[in-house]
């Protein structure tokens, strides 16, 4: 097997030399607000600290790249290697997960030496025209740190709502509520076809988008915009947490087990719903698309609502030919906007917020693991998870396409998680 | 939406007073080798007392049949209903599952009085000629009781595991392990095809085996025969249980807490394979389908072996039209037998063990749950479960058909589970 | 060491063979009202099933007697060594103690054959005049018998109040709740002294009751009655389980753990306070020793009303000479009586519920755990106990006295335990 | 009740100045090895932040003087007080423990502008001859200061001893192991008597240290030094940690359940002792008392011994009249020294380790707590600890004194704890 064929890598030297440098830089500069406590701290097992976002995407070009193919290169500091691995059993031992957190020291300002003195040597590779082989995996590494910049700002949001005193990432100033008009709800039909699903030959995308194959889709229809806070806040007043017939069995005993009655960050307060955002404290925004929902929250809103969650495969096949745009570090607010209410269509696909879909992470027929390390990359998460799509406020453009599959287990909350209605036709 | 169409009912009045005797009874043989204690206790949070599925079944047709449908019934005991409803949330509060071994009071003995006085009753009701509606429930009641009868028969080997004295359950007389040649593995070849999965018009079905829809199913070559417990061991031996590589994530989480190493009932003696067995303590058979297996490690097998699991609809495609046989109390031996070295084609498909698939369960297109506490059955899993075809050396036959949909979460062991190879054509 | 001087064992051979047999008859009269499950189901890890209690202290004779000191005796069941030892580390391998509730088999009438085979072999040692050693030993096996039965009345006390059905051990009719007036509470004053505390030289007596010796103990003013039920009710309804300066910091992390609102059999029914008891369900009486309370919660309640618990010592110095009755098995009622309104002094020191003293159970100064199995009797537990003194109505007689030590951990309410305030002089 | 009595303060107004000033520098210099990241974490539930022990300390100053008795005080921060309240339920809400580490925000260096602002106020308070209420507080704050400095101090070795990296608080050159002969294990015999303890009228002691009363001893032998490093390793060695009946019941499932086999920073690397110290990873000293040991394993090493841990009233007897040296800051080791071959009589009974006694930790006769905030301070954690008497190599001196009670439970394995050796006389 090619990988060649399996990253579908195709940009040209110079490009991915850019690339390089844009996410490299982009990474410090999501790192710029934070002290070096907050980039330590791990606020529960499935978050990392920053500091560990930062030093282990260094890390993957290390192992990857470098020590493979620069006999010359010397290794910036031999324990960051047990540090920072994440989870390749392949390349042997590694801290355990759950103890991120206790790393002190290195210090932040120690890996962002490391960070220099790896994008030194990677700098130098580049321009060396290395291999295609070289090529393919900095490309994937690009994409790999573009994922853990999504990460990085999920836990450090995470972090930050464990703290009474609710810090702000960025611009703590109250965020004025839009009371723009919404579109109002509409669906939008489509014919029942057999439909390629799945990456083509062009750009990159991971393993577990492809092979491109057919799916014979029913007629389905698709709501125009995703679910907003004030439809979510309707479902908590009708009772929507107290009704077990809603819930899938799972998630009703999460309901009980941990409590839930309303999106991880909300909280009332004299009577109005607030939530904590990376921009602080803030209060909930009726027209915003509802986020940090669980699979089972969404699904259990789709049952209330009469309809039902798209599957990935219908959701991809509204989502071809649409375009995404963007401007991650510039414009992003860090937090999903209302739909406007001129625009005809699907409104909201990329972009706002992740969207839960009631399809399994499963292989595609045909899919194959690479072999070696790079082959752990998704294959092994085939188990116990949740497809989402799209791309939230959060995701940096370049990781957005139509063919794009998040993953997630049904009860994770943290991320800048939706939903979309979707019916039968 | 109509019920009769759901459960796809056929039976005539007389075969369906046949079949209901004909299970209630069987319920009953099964418990006969158990003393009130083995009846009672539970061995864990996932298994229910042998007493508490007598009960059970019966507290079905009182809470769905009887007292809704007949208004002169005499409820047996108002305590029941609490004490055995298994988990109907539209049916009120209920003892906790894990709490149902506590239950040493009503006794064996009264509980098999509670049977009778229901049994009776819709006796009288089913002499009556009741509705379509009475008729549609009695036979889910029925196929309903032959779901526990294999559980019991479950729960019931789980519990005499946990006894350092390895009780049997029925003969414990050393079964004789057949040196028959077996088999030589061979793959089956099937084309492309849009293919009709679910089940039809005719005969009962769940309702999460339908609608019947068509899928695209891509070539595919698939397993004469189960995987052996000699192949088993070439794995174990093989350091199966130690190579991260082969596993999922979440598999290999499972292997490192709970220490697996070997399926769920192999214990070693003097260098030979021994398992629990219904029969007792008993040598591993090479030539038997391996079981007791959790889909964690089928999955890990089968990429040991270079091959994958199927999909549901691949073991579906390749298992219509073959015939399932079987007289399951008389003629069954409570363990898997041999595949027949002699017979070409498929074979073992029913009857010998549940074999995982890739697939998750899911809902086909279109699936709607019913309205009421029926609707509670199967919908409510959709999460977190894999699906298993086939059937096992404990399911009654009326319990196994081409479309039957078993399901199980990915790290379950303790029922009668194994695995078939498929690979890509 | 001398054993002899360690147990203090003073009964004549004719006393001790009927002391056996009394004992031995007197658990079995216990498990008649038991059915094979109610003997069988372990109800939590801190509990035994009643087969358990009836075969353990059966093998306790057959381990630490017959098998060392009858060369002949025939061993019933090998098996047994590994089922029924408690904790001897000394003796082996054994069931882990949260699994007893799996053993269905044997079952309860196999092991009344076990019972009656041992205690022919015993019978027949102790007609033939054995040695000092073995008399010393049946005298420790049976008060290690005692001691199991008391422990066979609570564990089947907290079994059946797990039943929602709330199923009588004896005699399930109402309790008249007794309306005789109450003792007034009244404090006796006792003076500063050097005490004997610990054992004399006559009579059984544990190895942790001794060695005797003299504590300094300073002037203090002990209760004349138990603590009652309305009194309990009081400190309940003053809000004495939601004030936090009640209680000692562990004692208030177990309350909102776990939730402790009241005694734990209590259950409030149409504003009335009902209780689990070996009865079945009945209305709680105001003017018995309250019942089933935790250390934690006996020192809250003292500190709410402004006394405090005695210490041991003082316990002790109060108990030397006051007479000790009852009949246990013929007129128990398994519940505490109130105290009479017409006797001075101290009441109910005896036979009503364990009193929960303020002292740890620690070693006496010079005290030594004597060698081998028996060793293990009391010394391993010196540590995160209090000693509760006196002896409960369920209580073998025998097995109270003056300078008994029984000792539970904090947190523990299923024995029948209770409190008498005392304060400083 | 007067409190005046209770602490028993005796410093003159300049001196508690002179004290306050000491005291809140110390803290202050403790933290200068630290960065932000390292006083942030929190490596266990046990442990806290040096940046909690900073703030709650300056907290404690805040609310218990300047908020009660300077009007004029403006309050630095209002959120503070739901941070950096430790457990004073009187007090109001606070911060979870287990969650003490999610305060990534204030900075170390904002928590040292609190201490700066707290500081301010309390001189001017102190410049101002306030009250003896007011000066017994302060008195009372600084003691309570010193003991956070030593848990600082064991709270950072336990986070750094987390780290790979074996990351050093202070100068990591290698220690060179002393080699200087040891004093020979010699034992001091002691009379019986009647003897006072606890506190007398003069200096500050806490109440858990009083009211001193007479305890009737009787005759004992104590160990004229710890028990070494060397000796711990005979243990080690001799199968300590694997003989059951050495140790008490809850030790032997510790030892089970947590995988004890050394003490807890014990390594070995290349077949040498190596351990975790505030001075990095080092050579185990053989001639060193052993630290970091519980209770479990003290009282399992002194029955392999053939001895037993003293009483706390043995202890207190053989150190009244012993003198206690040290200048904590200036020449501490951060680690405990080898016994002098030289010096007759009982050596490091202070300033070394904290030694176990067999003691639980229990009010003292007549003892009360205090009325309000401060009453929480010792009375709610007396059950389930076991008492420390001495001092380590990390305790301020002017926190060291006979009568001194240190308490921790009977697993706790961070603190610089260690044992001397008793007898019987």
């Amino acid at each position: 097997m090619k990988t060649s064929q399996l990253f579908q890598t195709a940009l040209e030297p110079d490009a991915l030399h850019t690339f390089f440098h844009d996410v490299r830089q982009t990474s410090e500069r999501l790192a710029e607000p934070l002290s070096d406590a907050d980039a330590t701290v791990q606020s529960m097992a499935d978050a990392s600290p920053a500091k560990w976002h930062l030093a282990h995407t260094t890390w993957f070009f290390e192992a990857m790249v470098l020590k493979p193919f620069v006999p010359a290169y010397k290794t910036f500091d031999e324990d960051f290697h047990f540090l920072f691995n994440s989870y390749y059993e392949t390349l042997g031992a590694r801290q355990p997960r759950p103890r991120r957190g206790m790393i002190t020291r290195p210090t932040l300002s120690h890996i962002l030496d490391y960070r220099k003195h790896v994008d030194h040597a990677l700098d130098a590779l580049l321009r060396a025209s290395p291999g295609q082989r070289v090529a393919e995996l900095v490309e994937l590494g690009c994409h790999h740190e573009q994922q853990h910049q999504e990460l990085l700002l999920t836990d450090i949001l995470h972090l930050f709502a464990q703290n009474p005193l609710h810090p702000a990432y960025r611009d703590p100033r109250p965020v004025t509520v839009e009371t723009a008009d919404l579109s109002p709800l509409s669906f939008t039909a489509f014919d029942e076809a057999i439909v390629e699903i799945g990456h083509g030959p062009v750009g990159f995308a991971y393993d577990s988008e492809g092979p491109r194959h057919r799916v014979l889709v029913e007629p389905f229809r698709l709501a125009n915009r995703l679910v907003t806070n004030a439809e979510w806040a309707d479902f908590v007043n009708d009772g929507g947490y107290q009704k077990s017939l809603l819930w899938l069995s799972e998630g009703w005993a999460k309901v009980q087990a941990e409590g839930w009655s309303q999106p991880l960050y909300w909280e009332e307060r004299d009577g109005q719903n607030w939530m904590m955002t990376l921009r602080g404290f803030q209060p909930v925004d009726p027209t915003a698309p509802v986020t940090h929902i669980s699979y089972f929250e969404a699904d259990a809103f789709a049952t209330w609502s009469g309809k039902r969650l798209p599957t990935e495969f219908e959701w991809e096949t509204a989502a071809q030919g649409i375009a995404i745009q963007g401007n991650f570090l510039d414009t992003h607010r860090f937090r999903p906007k209302p739909a406007s209410p001129h625009v005809g269509g699907l409104q909201q696909m990329f972009g706002d917020v992740w969207e839960w879909t009631r399809s399994a992470f499963l292989p595609y027929p045909r899919f194959r693991t690479v072999e070696g390390a790079v082959g752990e990359y998704n294959g092994k998460f085939m188990s116990g998870q949740f497809v989402l799509r799209g791309g939230s406020c959060v995701t940096p453009p370049g990781h957005m396409r139509a063919s794009y599959r998040n993953f997630f287990p049904g009860h994770a909350r943290w991320q800048f998680s939706g939903l979309r209605l979707a019916e039968d036709a």
